[in-house]
């Protein structure tokens, strides 16, 4: 019965890897039935009958031609979105809407194995507050780093709200590298906002409170509650925020909400808006109103207009005091040193955007049907001349409304996010009206001047939007992306109707994309989001990333980006026991690791170390073990270690979690603890 | 300055709730620039020229087309797949091949709260080992519920291959309910397949170990190692497994893969296939092979064929042993009794599959090129005339191959699983071919005998297929996707030609939808899979889920599906003490948690209870706490506890983390921990 199994073992080893390295160079046969060649485009014989029968409209057929991406085409762009709640950054192929990837950030994340390695869960230990892992964030702003005001596709980062935190994502590998706990509060939302060349990363606190640590009551809300603004330095060098160097300025415990840096004629100032100027302090007896109501009792809260580089000359001459061990810029500090301004804002404001040219603030006040737009140019004037309005409690000089304006459109009910195209028209969300609205730049289109263009609805309740690198200083125009918060009636119907009820309580979100290269907008994608709550995302040119598809060098450490002490070629998988300390070191290749069969003694403590030495494209191996919580992912050339102590007995197999070859269910192994 | 705050945020929380619940009159205007009414289909007037400006060929055009599901248009069917080592269930749109949600299961799940809040967190212990919580799953191979032999649509069961655990999620609210942890094994595969009826959740062990917590060396191998099939006992009125109902049977340590259970004739069979009958123990010296060798040097393994009908007789009348307190029938128990047969098969087989009439097995061999299809009628007559061709080394009698074989097709390399249609087809998946081939079961289409149809080219490594209800006794034909392990050059390109360059070094999977409706079969949509990697898939159609939109009363705890002892109604909020214990407990609502301020003393033990008390679809509420790791969803209707000790001093936003309102950032509240 025995026939030269090895040999045939090899040969399918051999026929999988070289198909593996090959590219294929025939089309795949889908193509072969229709009377046109593979080369020829156009409409095939049976597409009027298959729109016909399938039900859609003229619109449908155009706009499921203008986002269908044929097997072996590429998307032209990526959107990175925040996840939301989720903790996670998504990969989104435009115009497809294809799903590409879910980046594991503030989240544990088994299939890529994040946090369970222990270069991995050493990140995620860096964001620990008071000791206490924390294993979820809520992503809401991603940024990509940029060269002269536009993307340069070689970091993302993003903030968790939740805990106030700060992540860095090397997009070589779309993998974590950095997460920053910030030590004056637990909650962001201005953030990650970052100035044309990627100097700082900016992070402005939500809602105010003592400095992290303190305790207060609501009493002492204006004494002791406080908002902030981090600088973080980043060290494109090292590909890291270089804690050491960067700084705070306190803010008076007003909520500040987004912000964006300036360019052009801006570069240097970081402006965020902010709500509950009033101070509110909740509902604190039966009669108090709630935070919705008491926040939104003034007609006006305050654009906060920050000289980010006068604070660094300050930060850099020693002019702050520390509080939590982390340099901060006193307000009475900022104030004398000509760092921080205000300007009245419509009320309870959500997005503060710069225009392309630099020249224009826009925010929208989801309380006022209008976006009002400033100048830089009348604000600094009028920072030059004294012309304020006296100053905020905490003497923070006000400058006046209708002297900072440039203009006001009204476009409807809740504008919340703008972005830009490359033809001079900008695009803000309406929440409440469930549209989005075009408009034009006055100053870049003084044909039209500042004036409302056209709404299209979407369905529905849209928060932010995003342009195809809609917030650099060149907008790519052509793509939009409208991200909406609810989809009901979208991806599900009614049971009653023997309709597909949904997915249960917990819908999806609706991401629409829309064609703006027209006169008119055209929503041709509707996408269901059921892996998180994307709040902001921003759409880059796909042809900017130049990431890796395989690791430099056999062994790699993905954390620091060299190769690991630990690698393990082939020919030196070993075991080595050092009293109770146990080091197992292993490779992984197609199909199987080196060693096979492993014994310690319970109460051991393991260091395993596996280098996958595969070095073909998507030749990644997963590594599983029972019973001790082990899940790695090891992508072509990288290496990893877990540690653990060996405090179960018994038998444990560990295998290829990846289906990586026809011999892969036989990539395993047994780590057997002695009693 | 200040009018009427309190009005405004009514009128605007009034609209709002409005437009949530009436569903859109108009169509979304994008298709009003059609010279069409939105009732006439057909091709648009600009379809050519877009076919030709995008390069779309012919055939891509009848894709898109075929593929599209317009604004406010639902899919017909969903494919319910694995997560592979996501540890997750992922629900995708047919023919849409849109994502509409990922189930947390196995792994915690922030978006969703899952893991998180106490009625969560404890299913998830419940799957834990020796007190090891475990954080993720290496998910498999979905499960539908059944009822004579069709999709119910009531239930979804999963198996998590990496620590030998089976999950119930209830597909009226999607969520998980249950986990089992098997206490004889830490590996499964041949999970999780069901009876027609769903009595019994079927769960074969995968990598043959000692009885979990034994030791043993591989010198004891023969007789320590072994394998299981575990009759897992659904309660449906209950939706539960009933462990006390469950039982296991003993099988020789090979390494069972994958199983089916019968229908119609072979109702009350179950079958699993099995590889290294060698049972060869790996690589121990310089000079011993590696498992992928070794196991495959036999050119047969064994087909198990298993009454799972007498076993459960044997069970009831108490003919078993226990181990690890679990009822187990020994392997000369199931011999003696009628319950265990082998039968071989080709060698390093890995899908068994029930023809929809249930009259035949069909078993894929990776190593051999043919599928191998037996009879149940010649199985059962080799059995009652005791035609058997001697025993395995455990005593297991064994019918000879051509006896209950009923035909042999060779389809190429690499067969792995196969599916059928409504028209007599079967197609099973070329895992070194990269293809799916397409052929006819000759019982049911005499016209064309037990032949090869055709094969279509996949892109590549294809694993398992998933037919729309193609593995029911009914299925629907129409749809197959490939769930195609690698997709290298599919999502990425060439970075020196200036091609998006991929993910990096971790690709996406890469599903493919085929249209299986004509006569040739036709790639029709590339999907890329980068949140996990889906192993097995079953799509049913969408009308037979039946989903709860909206929790049926308030206070719902999902997991005892009733009201829950906590459930907080409006009015009812309050927070007590009872020593240093203190519950919470809170009301949210469009747009404020009641109460919103709260103050503990540190070192108090915090019990927190949070009904939602909105009754709107789609109005879910999150609550992040800062600093304390607290993410739960709340959707309409649901309440959840969660449980801390107040730890670390000091003032710890907490806010709703899902965008619900124009006000949602407003809604929040401190939680004060007092030195």
């Amino acid at each position: 019965m025995r026939r030269g199994p090895r040999l045939l073992c090899f040969l399918l080893s051999a026929a999988l890897v070289l198909s593996a390295c090959s590219k294929p160079t025939s089309p795949p046969s889908f193509e072969s039935p229709s009377p046109a060649s593979g080369t020829v485009t156009g409409l095939s014989a049976d597409a009027a009958a298959i729109a016909s029968e399938r039900g859609l409209s003229p619109a449908d057929v155009a706009a499921a031609l203008k986002t269908y991406v044929p097997s072996g085409k590429l998307d032209e762009a990526v959107m990175f979105a925040s996840g939301g709640h989720s903790g996670q950054v998504i990969a989104i192929g435009i115009p497809s809407m294809r799903i590409l990837k879910n980046i594991g950030v503030f989240t544990p994340e088994s299939w890529q194995g994040w946090g369970y390695s222990d270069e991995t869960r050493a990140v995620l230990e860096e964001g620990s507050v008071e000791g206490q892992l924390l294993t979820w964030g809520d992503t809401h702003h991603p940024n990509i780093s940029e060269t002269n005001g536009e993307y340069d596709g070689e970091y993302l980062f993003i903030n968790d709200k939740a805990n106030a935190r700060i992540a860095v994502v090397d997009l070589k590998d779309w993998e974590t590298k950095q997460i920053v706990k910030n030590p004056l509060t637990l909650s962001n939302h201005g953030a990650t906002f970052i100035d044309p060349n990627t100097n700082y990363i900016f992070e402005a606190s939500q809602y105010a409170m003592p400095w992290t640590g303190e305790y207060a009551w609501m009493d002492e809300y204006q004494e002791k509650f406080r908002g902030s603004l981090t600088a973080w330095k980043f060290d494109r060098a090292k590909g890291r925020i270089d804690v050491e160097q960067s700084f705070a300025i306190e803010l008076p415990p007003y909520w500040q909400d987004l912000c964006d840096a300036g360019k052009g004629p801006s570069d240097g100032w970081v402006f965020c808006n902010s709500i509950n100027t009033e101070m509110a302090t909740g509902k604190l007896t039966e009669d108090d109103p709630y935070f919705e109501t008491s926040t939104a009792a003034r007609d006006k809260d305050y654009l906060h207009i920050v000289n980010w580089r006068k604070a660094e000359e300050v930060f850099k001459a020693g002019n702050f005091v520390r509080i939590n061990d982390f340099p901060v810029i006193p307000i009475e500090t900022a104030v004398k040193e000509g760092i921080l301004f205000f300007t009245p804002e419509p009320k309870s404001p959500h997005g503060v955007d710069v225009t392309p040219k630099g020249e224009h603030i826009v925010v929208g006040g989801k309380l006022d049907p209008h976006v009002s737009i400033y100048s830089i140019k009348k604000i600094e004037e009028a920072i030059a001349s004294g012309n304020f309005e006296g100053t905020d409690p905490y003497g923070v000089p006000i400058i006046p409304f209708d002297v900072a304006l440039e203009a006001q459109i009204e476009l409807g009910i809740g504008p919340l996010h703008t972005v830009f195209d490359d033809r001079g028209y900008a695009y803000t969300s309406l929440f409440i009206d469930s549209a989005v609205a075009k408009w034009s730049i006055g100053s870049e289109r003084p044909e039209d001047g500042w004036k409302l263009i056209e709404k299209v609805p979407v369905q529905y309740n849209v928060g932010h939007l995003a342009a195809l690198e809609g917030d650099t200083v060149k907008p790519g125009g052509k793509y939009l992306v409208a991200l909406n918060k609810w989809s009901l009636d979208r991806f599900s119907g009614d049971a009653e109707k023997g309709e597909f009820p949904g997915t249960g309580p917990l819908l999806p979100q609706n991401l629409q994309l829309i064609d703006i290269s027209g006169d008119t907008m055209q929503v041709i994608y509707d996408m269901p989001m059921g892996i998180g709550e994307p709040h902001y995302a921003q759409i880059i040119k796909a042809d900017r990333l130049q990431s890796w598809s395989v690791y430099p060098e056999n062994g790699w450490d993905p954390m620091t980006h060299s190769v690991s002490p630990y690698a393990v070629a082939a020919g030196e998988e070993r075991i080595e026991r050092n009293g109770n300390e146990v080091h197992i070191y292993m490779t992984a290749i197609r199909s199987h690791f080196t060693p096979e069969n492993i014994v310690v003694k319970k109460g051991d403590k393991v260091h395993w170390h596996i280098t996958n030495i595969d070095r073909a494209k998507d030749a990644v191996h997963g590594f599983g073990l029972a019973a001790y919580n082990v899940a790695l992912s090891l992508e072509p050339g990288e290496h990893a270690d877990f540690t653990f102590v060996a405090d179960k007995e018994g038998v444990f197999p560990f295998y290829c979690t990846e289906f990586c070859s026809a011999l892969h269910l036989e990539m395993m192994g047994y780590l057997h603890v002695e009693p």
